[in-house]
């Protein structure tokens, strides 16, 4: 019976790894898990498949057309693009089940049909923590949540980071100072200093009609730099008289001084003015993080201050704060970059070789070294002993336990280590000594 | 601005966990993930959607009426319904970059369509371990297994539960042996033994054309019983001049010799005849697993042995054997019989509570406890004491920290024991020895 073969492959856009790689991947969610854990974040988990009107209470704009939407029966649906609509709709849902402040992480995939481009993907981890709110929510929270950031990203193995900070009702009062009351639009093209340079944010500025003298107070208060003390003394000399923005600036002050007492080095943090996210969603404190080393991998780890998390879904007034980690992305840039590199092949620590008559006793051996808490794992297969050490070579297996005729007479065990080359022919006792 | 309120819900079919549940959860997860990884599995993760005519290469049956299903642009793609058919697509894919025999275990979310019903998802979570040879794969590996089921059971906290074991090889030699060629229907209608009696399998029997001799013999096989050591003797007792059938047998006694070897209790496994598994995909040995005392929750844990993983995908000669624990069903099926139950409600070892102006030493406080690695959360909105301990107590931490005036002068902090009411006032290196 023959059978067509169809050709094994996956869709563009998505991100599939060697276990090798795997190994690491998960190392870091794992690290990233542990850290939002030992912050007191608790879990959640919600359905990848909603309802596709919930999803899209908000409506429309980009979102709508990158959306995975399909019909079952009936039913509308489509895959979540992100997982702070789910959060919105988990607390709504919940709320009276649910203690306030309401401090959750989830980690989980999202998925977005977005164009076809290098280091894009279709389905990518999301790592996001929020702390939500009823009705009011401390501002130092907001400053909580960079020494989560320095946390994790310290416990990756970073050490050259920044974690850049501005508030957005600051820039809107800025804005409101210059009888510019609608800055979305002025905000959107500051968003693209990075990328295009000052000369085209004033082009754009023009075109959106702001007067020259407006411009040329934008970019004085752009060019405001310095140590976080000196920018904020600066923000403060402007003496501008609009209550948001005095609210704003007393919020970035506060979260700049509990920043530093939350334990964060003064050199992985700063103020930036020109950093503003381009979410409309964000209404106060906004972060990014960048690697110093490698600005041109961007932002790793964004996020900020809303005001109403679920306003589509509940009357309820829920403010929060939070950030986010798209790791698959991340990790895709990392590994291009040749900044991590994947070198765990195997989890295993000791491959049990058991020569011909033998399988017994190395099945026993497996089983004890096991019952140790050792990660370890047996050779069944026929096969010549070079074949075999290549099998251990191959996955990076530390160490390699061969049993034959003479070990098994004098009840030893003949431990190798792969790295070393060297051979002991010890008890099990040793052995296992040896191992943990 | 008043917006329109979409009411927060997700689809039917779908589980949703309260933080306290997801904890639970996930400690399951865990300690699966643990026990996989111990055995020398490696971890994968595919795509959740791939290309419809890979994930259909097999072709129709149930699986299609039930799969999620859309296109985005002109691509069929699909939502994968289980993780052995990427496992298969993965290793005919990644085959050259692989060591074999491949060890791998996947953890992740699986998709069904099916008709709505209690305690079935239509979205749920699949453990899954494989062990594939290139070309073959020695019996050896198949009582590997339940070493494996033994052990994740084990430390998932059962002590009462066994692993049946059968092995379909011998089953069908067996069958050959009464002149019925071919035997899939036949071991259909056995399939059902658990659910519909004898005498309901025997009317199936007659209906598919077996003759009463045959049947009458059927049943005495099935009717054979004992010790596993008693079943083999038995099997072996009926000199059953089968080529098949013998080979099936060997191999069965082989598995129930090793598996002693690999550390099972005896009282943890059995030979079950009248257990087959419905999927024709099995080839040899066959397992389901049962909780003794529970045995109407069905089989919480099922594998076996099959000649060829992705014959549809690669002419490689990939056997292998594996076995898979759906998570999602287990945990609502052990929730409702009250097997489990849920009681750590945060992650959270003590929470830090500043009276008024006491914010800072909090805040260090926090940062301090949580460089020693001590899971440590701060309450920073304002309100009354009491509604403060109100919230540690809804979300059961065990230690509260505060911080006032005296704790400032002296330098202390007041430990409270949640549980015992007791309070004590000592130094932050007491506070952090009695947290560890």
């Amino acid at each position: 019976m023959s059978k067509d073969i169809v050709k094994p492959s996956i869709l563009p856009g998505f991100m599939e790894l060697t276990p090798t790689d795997q190994i690491l991947f998960n190392k870091m969610l794992d690290t990233i898990r542990q850290n939002y854990e030992k912050f007191g974040f608790l879990p959640i988990d919600t359905p990848v498949i909603e309802k596709t009107e919930v999803l899209l209470a908000k409506g429309g704009g980009e979102t709508e057309k990158q959306i995975y939407r399909f019909e079952k029966g009936s039913t509308d649906m489509s895959l979540r693009f992100d997982l702070t609509v789910p959060l919105a709709r988990y607390v709504a849902q919940h709320y009276s089940e649910l203690s306030f402040p309401f401090r959750r992480y989830h980690i989980g995939k999202v998925y977005r049909g977005e164009r076809n481009q290098k280091g894009r993907f279709r389905e990518f981890y999301q790592c996001d923590i929020d702390i939500v709110g009823n009705g009011i929510l401390d501002i130092i929270n907001d400053a909580e949540i960079p020494s989560l950031i320095y946390s994790t990203f310290r416990d990756l193995g970073f050490d050259s980071f920044t974690i850049k900070i501005n508030n957005r009702k600051m820039l809107k009062g800025f804005f409101n100072s210059l009888d510019i009351e609608d800055s979305t639009f002025v905000l959107r093209a500051i968003d693209k200093l990075d990328k295009i340079g000052m000369a085209e944010v004033e082009k754009e500025l023009e075109s959106l009609g702001i007067a020259n003298h407006n411009i040329r107070r934008t970019k004085e208060f752009l060019n405001i730099k310095g140590s976080n003390n000196d920018i904020i003394g600066n923000l403060e000399a402007l003496k501008i008289d609009d209550e948001t923005f005095k609210e704003g600036l007393e919020e970035l002050s506060t979260v700049i001084k509990y920043i530093d007492l939350f334990g964060v080095p003064e050199k992985n943090y700063r103020i930036d003015l020109t950093m503003v996210r381009g979410l409309d969603y964000y209404t106060g404190t906004v972060y990014e993080t960048i690697l110093d080393d490698y600005p041109s991998l961007g932002s790793i780890c964004g996020g900020g201050r809303y005001e109403n998390l679920a306003e589509y879904y509940t009357k309820q007034k829920l403010p929060g704060v939070g950030m986010s980690i798209g790791l698959t992305r991340l990790f895709y840039q990392l590994r291009e970059a040749k900044i991590i590199e994947a070198t765990e092949k195997s989890l295993t620590k000791a491959l049990i070789i058991p020569m011909d008559s033998f399988v017994e006793k190395g099945v026993e051996t497996v089983n004890e070294l096991r019952g140790e808490g050792i990660y370890a794992q047996i050779y069944l297969e026929s096969g010549k002993i070079g074949k075999i050490f290549n099998y251990a070579d191959k996955l990076n297996i530390p160490y390699v336990i061969v049993i034959g005729q003479e070990e098994a007479e004098n009840n030893t065990y003949s431990l190798r280590d792969m790295k070393t080359g060297e051979q002991k022919n010890i008890s099990l006792e040793e052995v296992i000594k040896c191992l943990k």
